[in-house]
């Protein structure tokens, strides 16, 4: 059973009662009333994370993710939670000491307060981040329009590298394994897109399982489909540069997901203002394609125009 | 280290940016002006829940734990999240059948509302839940004055019982048995204290750790003592009938935790309203002791007002 039977099945109707839950299909609880955007998310040692031998760089991927899912939506974070659980080993007082240095600086980059949590005994390490923000208004999924352009931020599957890396499953030299690494545990989320994102996108996600399975997530209840050019997804020429070295399919390197990049759909007429607020902040905004009527298959295409097949589209969390 | 320590030494700095966080001190986060309270709590198996062989019953324990901190507060719960880590067999299609309608009965029982959470694999079982509220004002801990007398809501110690029963050990008839079992699993929480609590507490806290550990916990920074009467501390005829049959010291019953009621102070003039209030709205407030100066000694003592030593006050969390 993946998640979204679960949800269909056992949960949603629970909270057909709460429109602020928007029926559990989207990446946040909001009451537009109260102006209140919540997030929660567990990540589990040895499937979210590798282990916990670099507990400050864990700390960071964490808080990153979690606090994506309200960039992506346009809301501002300002609190968070954390509720850990582990072992004595896990929180030892140098551990301790460590997780609350990475706190602090996380909490100086992007302007957010520790608030409350809970910290329990188990022989398993999990931590259950929840995020909030205020804001009058967010950005659905599910509102895309046909012939909107897709789009998403900065560069996508240097974080699947960096976990290729840690796992040893892909052999590269020191400068560039510490590049990839580094991604993989501070993805570069893009918090200057919150105030802009809502001045142009109709529906936006935040990459955590894979670009197409994102995207897939976005339109969820649509029905529409849609057409990715891979040539256009953009990736960093470190990546680029180990395509072509070891000479691998890029296909099989941009829909892993841990990305925390923005992906987005918007309206051709909106391409002149997403040019200048790219260029004016310094974020990076690609066009990788475009939302088509339903009776059209979802593909992503070469640049022959031939459709690709790919290994897998993603992560699907399965039960 | 206990957890006073662990967020004394590691957290307590990370939060101090943000008031609303009151410190790490209190149950809750409360922005006073956005008038939102939020509660964070983690339950893992064999630690806060002895097995999952009643899916429902668990269930309910750890949402009514969670929505108890926020109405000890004075507010209404309204929206909770629950993000759960298990296994397949934890997370079965039964299971989940019976997780959803136990939540189901205790939406309409506390009117409240799913709105969002997280499922995730591993092999250890816990769960996080988030209970939001909306509320102009809360009651806080660390607001005692010297002289109030200090009360408890419904009765003490028929949970510890249940829990006995369930590790059998302590034997029980069938009756009685189901009684303190039922007690465990489905605390009588105090939903219709919400709004009268702010017309006399000065200050409050649910008993999830024992009577005495939260009383310590509810005075925390304040330089002040309590003394309690044993005598008064509020009692089932369930309880009191079990510690006569079995010859058992009703000091060590009182303080053992999993209660969920609100321990409070009020200061001597509110007396006769908190009578009032008590009768017409049919719930059990019984005075057990007074707060006192530093100087004197916290205690707690019998009907000839000798000092009792308690084998333990309760549960310290300790990692």
């Amino acid at each position: 059973m993946h998640e979204f039977e679960l949800i269909n099945n056992y949960f949603q109707k629970l909270a057909k009662k709460s429109p602020c839950s928007l029926k559990l299909n989207d990446d946040v609880f909001f009451d537009k009333k109260k102006k209140l955007a919540v997030s929660v998310d567990t990540y589990v040692e040895g499937y979210h994370f590798l282990n916990f031998k670099k507990p400050e760089l864990v700390i960071k991927k964490i808080i990153r993710s979690s606090i994506s899912d309200l960039i992506c939506k346009g809301v501002h974070p300002k609190y968070y939670f954390i509720s850990g659980s582990g072992n004595k080993k896990s929180f030892s007082k140098l551990n301790l000491s460590k997780i609350s240095k990475s706190l602090n600086e996380e909490q100086n980059k992007y302007k957010i307060f520790l608030s409350g949590g809970d910290t329990v005994f188990s022989n398993k390490l999990s931590f259950t981040i929840t995020s909030i923000g205020y804001s009058s208004d967010i950005i659905y999924r599910n509102k895309a329009k046909i012939n909107d352009d897709i789009y998403v931020s900065g560069n996508i599957g240097d974080s699947y590298l960096g976990l290729l890396c840690l796992k040893n499953k892909i052999k590269l030299n020191t400068s560039l394994k510490k590049y990839f690494v580094n991604q993989y545990f501070k993805p570069d989320i893009k918090i200057g897109l919150i105030n802009t994102l809502k001045k142009f996108a109709n529906t936006s996600i935040d990459i955590s399982d894979g670009l197409l399975t994102d995207l897939d997530k976005m339109l969820n209840t649509q029905k529409l489909s849609y057409k990715i050019y891979l040539t256009d997804i953009p990736v960093s020429s470190n990546l680029k540069k180990v395509l072509y070295l070891k000479n691998l399919s890029k296909a099989n390197y941009v829909s892993k997901g841990d990305d925390y990049q923005v992906l987005f759909t918007a309206s051709k007429a909106k391409r002149g203002i997403i040019r200048k607020i790219s260029s004016n902040n310094g974020i990076k905004l690609t066009k990788i394609g475009i939302i088509q009527k339903a009776g059209n298959k979802s593909l992503i295409v070469n640049d022959k125009n031939n459709e690709i097949n790919l290994k897998n589209k993603g992560y699907l969390h399965n039960f």
